[in-house]
């Protein structure tokens, strides 16, 4: 009998995706996508613009690997009125042998927010100075947190610690205090300005169109992990910013340079697909990355469907192995 | 919590899928697409060249109804080897007011089937003479079957005679056979030339890149569906043909003249989006189609996103409404 052969729920998914397996399977993917040995047909979109609402549909294989993933992901923003989430997704993996349908992940929308915290937390870890220790991070919603745990988990130097700063001051408090519980060293920052020029590293998570981090405010050597923005109009870093660093590298320039953090400075005829280096190249060695501890470096995230293709195999592994599974983070 | 709501295997959706309502709704799908009031991105295209396969996702909406689908249908050719099925697939329901998940159709590829052999039986019967009786069905898969089913099921004429010609005289038969057993008449047909001289209609369902229906066997006032031809290269009817006919129809030009059997028509710059008439534009009224019994009238079906939203929602429906369900086939 043809059928899905697994389907597993959220609370089932969480508990099989490893943090350090998913990130190894994560780095595969940045690596792949920056060697071009992947398959990521465009996106495809719908709107429902009367109920503030759309739909993208990913696609997306790295060559050689066994499964290709299809992620459906909506967002209905005036769902919460309703009592409903706004975001709603699933990730089907499918044999890149057979076509036979892998795995139904019905994840809710978890396995974007853990790949783009790991894909954070390894970009950030590639480019940060290697004495790194303080990481302000903009932001404290979700994806805050997860770029904190994150990086805590990927990192092996145990003194690093965390400010959050938000526009609204009780938000950041909130979520230093989860991640203190977790044993993570977190604090909340009530001055924007004073927490970039101390900041090692910044993690940028806001959906702002206006932009917050100053120019001026970032010191040389600062590392610069840009999350936030992800269609025409947002952008997290003042312009000058952009221009400034040493290096700017991203997950896919056909993103970054159109709808990412990096679209003013390439819309200006500053910044293009040449001179972006891909994350993926740091990671495999061809490129250095960062050469002096003096470098601005900022990477900016838009987010890959080899990146869900990597983590849906990962869960998928983990079912069919029944490996126990250390790390986890819901 | 959320979940999806409902999840149906290919013979639970084979005893909810009434024919008659699912053919409202793909009249529907055919009208809303003429007229412009649907969402169809692009469809999604990932390759597998060593294994021969391909996955194509296809998503769409009919502006105004409950729920959008995503289509995943993947082809795997060299599957029959392993004793696998080559061709494996599912619908996936959204609804259009909260992105939730509504269904989970693992039809394994049957919907598509059954909307195709739908809008097959909707466009002959809207475009071949009133007094039709003789139909050739030229193949003997399983399409064949489904445009046979499918048109004696939505003709109130008792007095249909089906033909069957294929290749291989031995399951020309048999598909008469099968058809036969189900009190519909059939014979396999020996002559394709002859078959064609005495048809009121011509359903054509091969994949050959080599014209079957020549041009000087098919009288006046003939209608013919064409449904195989899907790709570039693929072809059924003579080139003349096309060129011969009153009235070119189709019900989506961008595919039809791209892949579909009006290819060589368009390339030679005999036919365009201008003047090859939306099946919809039929169904509805606002386009006379045929206006006499001598015309030669050729529709060419690729199929549509939006006939798989149009079935998918008729069994989400049957299944909410619990409503009994009559004229099946499976």
């Amino acid at each position: 009998m043809r059928d899905i052969l697994l389907e597993l729920h959220k609370s089932e998914i969480q508990g099989l995706l490893d943090l350090s397996t998913g990130a190894k399977a994560i780095r595969q993917a940045y690596i792949a996508q920056a060697q071009g040995c992947v398959q990521v047909p465009e996106v495809t979109y719908l709107g429902f613009e009367k109920v503030n609402g759309d739909c993208h549909v990913k696609s997306g294989h790295i060559d050689g690997t066994e499964g290709f993933v299809v992620k459906i992901a909506t967002g209905f923003y005036n769902n919460p009125s309703k009592g409903l989430a706004s975001s709603n997704g699933l990730n089907l993996l499918f044999c890149a042998k057979t076509g036979q349908t892998l795995a139904l992940l019905k994840d809710e929308g978890w396995l974007t927010d853990i790949r783009t915290g790991l894909g954070g937390a390894l970009t950030t870890l590639a480019l940060a100075r290697a004495d790194f220790s303080k990481v302000l991070i903009v932001g404290a919603g979700l994806q805050a947190e997860h770029q904190a745990r994150c990086l805590q988990h990927l990192s092996s130097d145990p003194g690093i610690t965390f400010k959050i700063w938000a526009r609204r001051p009780d938000q950041a408090e909130q979520t230093a205090q989860r991640l203190r519980s977790d044993g993570i060293e977190a604090s909340a920052a009530s001055d924007l300005q004073e927490a970039c020029k101390q900041a090692d590293v910044i993690i940028t998570t806001t959906p702002t169109k206006t932009p917050l981090v100053q120019s001026s405010w970032v010191a040389p050597g600062t590392h610069i992990t840009a999350i936030g923005a992800d269609c025409p109009g947002k952008q997290e870093l003042e312009a000058d910013l952009v221009l400034r660093a040493d290096l700017c590298l991203c997950d896919l320039a056909a993103q970054s340079l159109l709808h990412g953090e990096f679209q003013t400075a390439a819309a200006a005829g500053k910044l293009s697909a040449k001179t972006v280096i891909p994350i993926g190249a740091v990671l495999s060695g061809d490129h250095p990355g960062r050469t002096n501890d003096a470098q601005i470096t900022i990477a900016d995230l838009t987010g890959l469907a080899v990146q869900d293709a990597a983590v849906s195999l990962s869960v998928y592994r983990a079912a069919q192995t029944g490996k126990p599974n250390e790390g986890t983070i819901t």
